[in-house]
């Protein structure tokens, strides 16, 4: 149907018209929905069957932003069609690690998905020091599969950029290339930052090498049609619980560099872990919890790389370097050097990525809510000083990085001199 | 209109009816057309006013590729879409470094341009050992001003990517993967050498670093989008004369690597070098026009690079890293540093994608005119078995290369043991 906005009056008829949501709700169901979205760019509702709650659904449409028409207006409606098809390709890659997606209906920019009831924004699950036992399994199986598949490892190279086709996504794109490389790296007016913290940042805004390096990773950013990259993988898009993982929000999706993705995913596990300077205060316990989460950045990656390079093993289908490519003698060492070269190189990207976006979390627009969420702002600066020594490091050094422990290496070194 | 295959006779009638061939021939002139193409997937023709035949133009149309239909065609029709508007750019961008367009069909499939009657093929300027004065200019001028117009370093993010998606090749991209990067370099069926240098092409084949080297630049070659590149630059598509240079037949035309383009121009010129150990019996007129081309080589490198940062430095207008950016004390500096760091990539791609394109051309499918043409196997092996050392070396050693003196200097040292 043509695009209007729903209602929490308006959705239940809506809902009742869809066939694909048959299987949700029965068809005599009395139905109520609850708008519970921010209301800016997103309504989010959901809807339950009044007598059976456990029959729900969240229901997510792309509002019209109605400050700005013309192309704001476009980019409202078209970031919905890359949030569904790739949460649609996640669901095909890695079933169980998505919500499950009920519907999906284009000229409403509206998804139907799974009601994740029983889950906790990943963010608030590692503040309150919870463990996921099974976050690293799921998380590297999750990286590794939508990765490697949407490679040219993996596909013809007439799929692979026919599926990029799919995903050019300049204006989401413009807010990562302006927002995490650029300008929380030079003055800009909505940049932010602990003025405890000052020298830091001013330390890092002149520091040569440093913008260099920012630049270098941004061109990666831009250039490096890699894989379909969700973009936007921080702990606020991860839905968690001590069995489960789920990934969401992946608007921002589109062919670029491995490394964005595991780097975000490192990156939010080290910020957290400097955030419980502040929200832990028992040192004991705050050292336990941190060297958990340091195990984790190690198991994360270690994992993502043996899944990643056996998947390339088994599944060698694509153009790039095809079987017969290696088939000498000498060449089935020669292969496994190019997979460790390729895992080497995406460990640096990972680090110089990484790096940025702890640098970007630290001194632009966005923050991120574990640390913003420690009241005492000097409380806040032992982890927001760290954060900054540390992405400096990770980026600047990325050439020299060898193995994740180099990674954590850098981290430890950093904490050990710290009196919280 | 829609698509018909002209003759020679429905040609006069179709040009009289555009009317923007006015301006090339007058209405009431008496036109006459001669097909001179070789018929395979595009019909060329002259056409010229019988009184004045200084008045004419060519026109080139895709023809239906009637041996395999469906996919193949779409490809036949879809290849003269991306030379036509490459070939409008280039009339932007660099005019007079292209054939003018006079008129586009793109129903027709078909573009109609300058007649550059004037013009040889450069292949067969270079083995007939002409001088040509303003080539390194010309060719860095073309090179230079198209590559850093269409990346990131001028354009916004959205132009970039609104003119990437114009460009999206993948049928014509294929070729380029499986010929240049692949198939040559393992046993496939339409592999051609010569049988005095299978020594060297067997151990090419089975060299591990060379493999992996190779592996790396195809996959910089399928993922880097850096700018909208030629992508067959080689000297059978560069039309010229003492005075002119043209570069013609851009259907390969996509966002690729710079060093792609830059790498088959000077890969092109060291294999004319080689050939003329065949082509030229006189050892002092041979040494002295190899020398000529050598520093031809250096020369095209040196401008283009000089031309490249020129441009840069005065339409930084692109959103990688802008003015303001680098708007700090020591800023200008360090914008210089990204700059030669970027050239310094760029010329270790350049050396890559040269050394690649330097082996398929000895054992791939597709040889080069200028060695193919010396018709004494063992005065042609002489130069092949060169330009596979070249080539090799060119791509396994690309990360220690630091200034195009060293690429000269590995020909140099190649050649010097040369008993011919």
């Amino acid at each position: 149907m043509a695009y209007q906005a729903l209602t929490e009056q308006t959705i239940i008829d809506y809902i009742k018209s869809r066939p694909a949501l048959e299987r949700v709700f029965p068809s005599e169901a009395t139905l109520i929905a609850k708008e519970v979205g921010d209301g800016n760019l997103n309504m989010v509702y959901i809807v339950q069957n009044a007598v059976a709650p456990h029959q729900s659904a969240v229901v997510k449409q792309a509002l019209p932003y109605l400050r700005i028409l013309g192309e704001a207006w476009a980019l409202t409606r078209e970031r919905m069609r890359f949030e569904t098809q790739a949460l649609l390709q996640y669901n095909r890659l890695t079933p169980g690690l998505a919500p499950a997606i009920y519907d999906h209906d284009d000229e409403m920019s509206l998804v139907v998905m799974e009601n994740l009831n029983q889950h906790l924004i990943m963010r608030k699950a590692l503040v309150a020091r919870q463990r996921l036992p099974h976050f690293a399994d799921h998380i590297s199986t999750f990286m590794a599969r939508n990765l490697f598949f949407t490679s040219d490892l993996y596909l013809t190279g007439l799929e692979k950029k026919t599926l990029q086709a799919q995903y050019i996504n300049p204006h989401l794109n413009k807010i990562q290339e302006d927002f995490v490389f650029t300008n929380p790296l030079m003055e800009s007016p909505e940049n932010q930052w602990n003025p405890l913290v000052d020298d830091e940042v001013q330390r890092v805004r002149t520091d040569s090498a440093l913008k260099i390096a920012a630049a270098e990773m941004k061109a990666s950013y831009m250039t490096h049609a890699q894989a379909l990259i969700h973009s936007d993988l921080h702990t606020g898009s991860l839905m968690v619980n001590a069995d489960d993982t789920r990934v969401i929000d992946p608007e921002f999706a589109f062919y670029g560099p491995m490394g964005f993705d595991v780097g975000a995913v490192l990156e939010n596990l080290i910020l957290n872990c400097l955030a419980h300077y502040g929200h832990t205060a028992d040192p004991d316990v705050r050292a336990e919890y941190q060297h958990y989460l340091l195990a984790m950045v190690g198991a994360v990656w270690q994992q993502f790389a043996q899944k990643f390079e056996t998947l390339w093993v088994e599944n060698n289908k694509g153009e790039l370097a095809p079987p017969q490519y290696w088939n000498y003698p000498g060449g089935k060492e020669a292969f496994a050097e190019f997979r460790r070269r390729y895992l080497l190189n995406l460990l640096r990207d990972t680090a110089g990525h990484g790096g940025c976006k702890m640098l970007r979390r630290m001194m632009g627009v966005v923050s991120v809510w574990d640390i913003s969420s420690i009241e005492d702002g000097s409380k806040r600066a032992i982890a927001e000083r760290l954060a900054i020594r540390i992405g400096a490091r990770w980026l600047v050094e990325r050439h020299s990085i060898n193995t994740v422990d180099d990674l954590v290496a850098i981290v430890q070194d950093e904490m050990a001199g710290t009196q919280a």
